[in-house]
């Protein structure tokens, strides 16, 4: 008989709304962001545990990809062009990897708010646990974001088109460093107006 | 009789094939890059003078502009979602601000090439003359470059459409250190396999 592998829940990490968390991947694990109530975006990063100054880059991506459109099966390629992990699952198909982080800025100057919750900080705030708070926080992957494009190449961000339950599945190549934000836009279409928990999964494999 | 303001020549910094060159320009002043002998993407990055932490942003301006597509009359927005100059004439109309410069890695891995000149450290070592060479670069705006967009959101590189004497004109909104690399990319259509010089000229006005 042969041994198959098969996946298991290693642990459980709930974001609440306008929150961030990260969580440590080892090589092989899997990691799977869960939309529970849907149409909420997650701002993610992902950073080499080895070498932190080596993360996943959206720009890199976007070369190594040909492609600003996200499939599954992609390459979540690194600042050096190297795949820190893969997308294996997705049950939405659109998401982002173009749009920055709403940070301070965002809020101060589009909304004119000072102390508005942001991707950007929360981000930052859930990347002390593994003490990588010190470093700039990369280009997200906004999963679950739906900016349309027209022909022009200008585009509008509409509700994402997840419903609760819907999910990405990453497995890790390497051992990393992930965080991710409930995204905290309450201002705009990206979370459907509302702003919600996301649920992280990090399974890894038992032989049985 | 009114005084008309009128620009001229302040300066003209040639940029060799394969090189890179920055300059400082003042608020009010317009910057203008000039593709000498055609189809040659120019990298550019720019700084705030007063606080290089600011420089200008493509993921933030793709965020303001609401457009993956720059158009006459945009402005060049910063990380702190300021706009730093605007691009006032444009004589070819097809440009890029969402690819990454190229880099050691992409030479390396992509054709296992050590020491090839690449965008990255021609604008790194461009910007040493303005005591900036130790900060990261930002991702550059790509000048010429043709990424030609399909339905998918998947891309190829076309040569680009600039021909000799083709430009791009900038204002400068505040004082901002610029820097500028002939694309050194000669083994793809990106620069139509050859790596030529593009000009700097800075205008200032002079009152008539």
């Amino acid at each position: 008989m042969p041994i198959h592998d098969t996946y298991r829940i290693k642990e459980e990490i709930l974001i609440p709304a306008y929150e961030g968390r990260s969580a440590l991947i080892k090589a092989g694990e899997e990691l799977v962001i869960i939309d529970v109530e849907g149409k909420q975006v997650g701002d993610f990063v992902c950073f080499s545990l080895q070498d932190p100054d080596e993360y996943v880059s959206p720009v890199h991506m976007r070369a190594s990809l040909s492609s600003i459109s996200l499939k599954t099966g992609d390459l979540l390629y690194s600042n050096r062009r190297r795949p820190l992990m893969q997308l294996v699952q997705d049950t939405v198909g659109k998401h982002d990897f173009f749009f920055p982080a709403c940070d301070y800025y965002r809020y101060k100057v589009d909304f004119g708010l000072e102390d508005h919750p942001n991707c950007h900080d929360n981000l930052k705030e859930a990347l002390t646990y593994y003490s990588l708070g010190h470093l700039p926080v990369p280009d997200p992957i906004n999963w679950f974001m739906n900016n349309i494009l027209d022909e022009n190449g200008d585009y509008v961000i509409s509700e994402p088109l997840s419903k609760p339950g819907d999910f990405v599945r990453l497995k890790a190549l390497d051992d990393v460093i992930v965080a991710c934000s409930t995204c905290s836009q309450d201002l705009a279409p990206v979370n459907g107006f509302r702003v919600t928990e996301l649920k992280l999964q990090i399974l890894n494999k038992a032989r049985i």
